[in-house]
């Protein structure tokens, strides 16, 4: 129990958020009222993430593969649920709700009655039968084909997706099922998000919530991709939208359902209570940051950002990730814009270019690297580093929208250190943020507050940058578990305990308000700065030097059919390390 | 006695080089039929390099001095000959002359007679009184001021040198010394560069060598800078060519004079034996690598580059550091270029970028950290990294004389480990030699073989990818002692051994011809990369976006008077590491 909170009292009502993450799945306690955190526990899947291997039968999967297994999500009701309640000492009959996130694009095929194809007997061995990860990137040359037809038909969809659907959405993702297992196509009714799919798991009932169902099923205004459309990529899929994604839509904050028998046994929660709509890890944290009104921009920044904002009106903001009616609370337009690296930039960087004198002296310091960098370059003047850099390692997702731009490091001298290198990092991340602040504002669309979550926050001086190149005060989200808070206020508001997800927030979540504050000097010189950013941003970004696509192009080249170049050490660079870690993947 | 040199004969004749480093003097003894090398020895200065105290007086100097005390020279006479006679089992009658090479520009003041005013009583607390090494960089006011002035003037020996006279050189050292110590500046009947003044010390009577004297003295086509335009600098300066440096010159090669009774009794060597007229260390070693054709590039390979050809004409090459009639032999145009940085940003990165596992696994397997990254990535396809980088770290000598650009590197992705970009270092600095070679062939001095000495010549790859990049074989001195050898042909030469130094180079330098000749496939494929490396160069190098200026300023405004920022960790990233180390620092 949390030392602020009051005693429980036999009056007081509950509600089970669960954050399913990519490796584990969180249940938290949170009680009604107040949005007090009572208790918390995790499982993790026991299959991982199969993105080598088909655990079934040993055979090797294709690269850019990601697939889990279905059950492993039950599992998290079965176990973290139960562990959860127990933890926060509750009785369960208190609990009036439970509510889900999950990572997306996130998809699998389904029979009618909700069976995931690789429980079906017989098509265990087969890859398609299984979920496809968000990070299953191995549909590219579908998404290739889809952006290209869409532009060249003017498909008037592909604007509110900045330009660009990705490989790990829907579309692409059952266009390469259909091409690669026909057969599995055939016999699937559903091609279902595993955000609606655990839902599903709660309440016995189908409904397909109106997030997931916007940025990763192109539904706008109502309307799927045309038959048309879908014939023209290939004859077989033209059925796709009516056929296998279609589905009763609800929005966010509503009841799907209420808990089936069979999941009161598996969770020990009462048969009956309200289940909340499915919802996606990043968009379900704005109520617990208390971020849902018009202009409050919330980044949530882990080993990428998602950055969400509602607002009144629609825009086709240029680079978007995407802008959907009701998107992250009902009655506003949210959108969504990202950064395709952030934590995962610093964390390479820390594992790949830190000298180990480095990390002996974090050690010594009882620090962690990231602290210890941070704490050697902290004072410096803005500036005195002499360094700027592009924070494209992993390619920029907004708003240029551009898998093949790579990271830069421009005025290295031999007397550049580790940790220069290090803030200047910190900066190209705070750059790109600004610019995607300022393109939102110039197509009418203003970000007035910003908010912050997700694991990075526990940096204060990576929060003070961002303030100071973003001349705006930053506040931050108080709860270490957003996703699964945002959860169970769903839950709330799904059970009827307030009125809307707003007024829920209101109560529940927590934020410190403007804990960072702009220094003006320290603003001003990061203009300076911000200028020779947005000019390199453009001239490698919009076309002046297409030098980074051309240099993917000859690795690719120069690699081959063999992939990846294997040096002695390949094997550990891809694993982010704290506090870069962050369960928000998608 | 190397294995392959035969047995000393009573007839037998032997010469010795002296290499004055910038931390140390070697003295080589070789024997004059065939260069065979019998014996060696080195003797560190005692004072080494006074950059942060004057030793005399404890006195802290101002930022950016270097200075030398010129009685250690005289030691390395008294103690490395002896040893390396001693070393090499001959009999000291057997030498017939002595050579010396010296770092450039390196001048001291001196009286009449030779005295160094250090060495006047009651001077020796004058910091103007001592040698400035060639890395004393602060004349930098005054070479912008010389610089600024020949602009306007239209002088024309300013394109002789690329457009841009160094800070390093004797008119900025010798104005810095008037504005600053006008009455030492009255005091000083010379001031010499240290190559002429140990010729001095060993017979007697002041020769200027014709290298010093083109390279740094100004002089072309026989005339130094006029007395307007001295006077133009400052009226007191207007003196200066003819009083202060002024001095009958000696071609390379030629005898200065010899031996004097002092100079015997330091060495152990016969009094009347001849003493060849001072020279610089890279130009020195040119017939020690068989490279003093026209058309031949040496590239002097250690912490920076120098490169020297032949030519039979003179031409003005954009950038170049200076031509200079009888530069590197009596009788041809030597040209000189260079590259700032090479040995010293592999050192660095190796230094500051490389994690401690590189470190443990290279020392586990009893290799240096360059030849494990070496190793690691020697095998990898052109192009596999998927980066280019810019070689400034220093800034660029040649062919941009800016020293305000810096390093860059492009096409960094999370997958990037650190052998990659050691080897995208490798690559600049090969474009950037390139970038030379083209130059020179483009201003009508094409260059027809590269012949490459110094430190960095020790691994194969590095001179492979050269090979590559270049489309040109490249062949590999053979001593190790280049600098020391070359001074000892020219010793040859002047006791009249050989009838010039190209006869004697070709009897007694020694060359891997061809040791490394270019892979097809892999010079198309860097030819991809060197288009990329010059389209960058361009942009960032010429005027398209002048963000390294703009960066370093902004840094100077950053750290204001207090110069570095002091991070925990500042003091250990300026020493360059084997096998970058050269002495070759000029």
């Amino acid at each position: 129990m949390p030392a602020s909170a009051a005693p429980i009292t036999p009056e007081d009502r509950f509600v089970i958020g669960v954050d399913y993450g990519t490796l584990s799945g969180r249940a938290l306690v949170v009680r009604v009222c107040d949005g007090a955190e009572f208790g918390t526990a995790t499982h993790e899947y026991p299959h991982a993430v199969m993105d080598t291997v088909l655990a079934a039968t040993g055979e090797k999967l294709p690269p850019e593969w990601a697939l889990q297994v279905p059950a492993d999500y039950v599992d998290v009701l079965k176990t973290a649920v139960p562990r959860a309640i127990a933890a926060s000492g509750i009785d369960p009959a208190q609990v009036i709700g439970i509510g889900t996130d999950f990572t997306a694009s996130t998809p699998l095929p389904v029979l009618a009655d909700g069976t995931p194809l690789n429980e079906v007997p017989g098509l265990e061995s087969r890859p398609h039968a299984y979920v496809k990860l968000w990070k299953h990137h191995a549909a590219q040359a579908q998404a290739d084909r889809i952006n290209e037809l869409a532009r060249t038909r003017g498909e008037t969809w592909l604007p509110r997706y900045g330009g660009l659907i990705s490989s790990e959405w829907e579309f692409a993702k059952g266009l390469q099922l259909l091409e690669e297992d026909p057969e599995l196509y055939a016999r699937m009714d559903h091609f279902v998000e595993a955000a609606d799919w655990i839902v599903w798991q709660l309440t016995g009932s189908y409904v397909r919530n109106a997030c997931t169902a916007g940025y990763k099923g192109i539904l706008q205004d109502g309307a799927y991709p045309s038959r048309e459309f879908l014939a023209a990529l290939n004859p077989e899929f033209a059925g796709f939208a009516a056929d296998k994604i279609a589905q009763e839509i609800g929005q966010l904050g509503e009841r799907a359902g209420v808990l089936s028998e069979q999941a009161a046994a598996w969770t020990g929660l009462r048969a009956g209570i309200a289940v909340a709509v499915g919802n996606v890890d990043a968009h379900v944290t704005a109520p617990a940051a208390q971020a849902v009104e018009p202009g409050q921009m919330l980044a949530i920044m882990g080993t990428s950002t998602c950055h969400v904002m509602n607002a009144t009106g629609i825009t086709e903001v240029p680079g978007m990730c995407g802008v959907v009616d009701g998107g992250i609370v009902a009655g506003l337009y949210g959108y969504e814009a990202g950064q395709s690296g952030v934590g995962d930039i610093f964390a390479w960087y820390v594992n790949n270019q830190v000298p180990g004198r480095y990390h002996e002296e974090a050690a010594a310091r009882g620090l962690s690297v990231h602290e210890y960098l941070t704490s050697l370059i902290q004072d410096q003047p803005v500036g005195g580093h002499g360094l700027i850099a592009l924070d494209w390692h992993s390619g920029n997702r907004s708003v240029l929208v551009d898998h093949e731009l790579s990271g830069t490091l421009i005025g290295a001298t031999l007397a550049t250190r580790a940790e220069e290198v290090y803030r200047a990092l910190f900066e190209a991340t705070a750059f790109g943020t600004r610019t995607i602040v300022e393109t939102f504002a110039a197509s009418g669309t203003p970000v007035t507050e910003f908010i912050a979550a997700g694991g990075l926050i526990k940096n204060p001086f990576l929060m003070q940058v961002y303030s100071d190149v973003l001349r705006m005060p930053v506040s931050t989200i108080v709860s270490d578990q957003g996703p699964a808070l945002g959860s169970a206020i769903h839950a709330a508001v799904a059970a009827g305990a307030y009125p809307d997800v707003r007024a829920a927030g209101d109560a529940m979540g927590r934020l410190n308000k403007s804990a960072f504050t702009p220094n003006p000097d320290a603003a001003d010189a990061y203009d300076l700065l911000f200028a020779e950013y947005t000019l390199l941003h453009d001239y490698f970004g919009r076309g002046g030097n297409d030098v980074m696509h051309r240099l993917k192009a000859m690795r690719r080249d120069a690699l081959g059919g063999a992939g990846e170049f294997a040096g002695a050490l390949a094997a550990d660079q891809s694993e982010p390390s704290d506090p870069a870690e962050s369960e928000v993947g998608s």
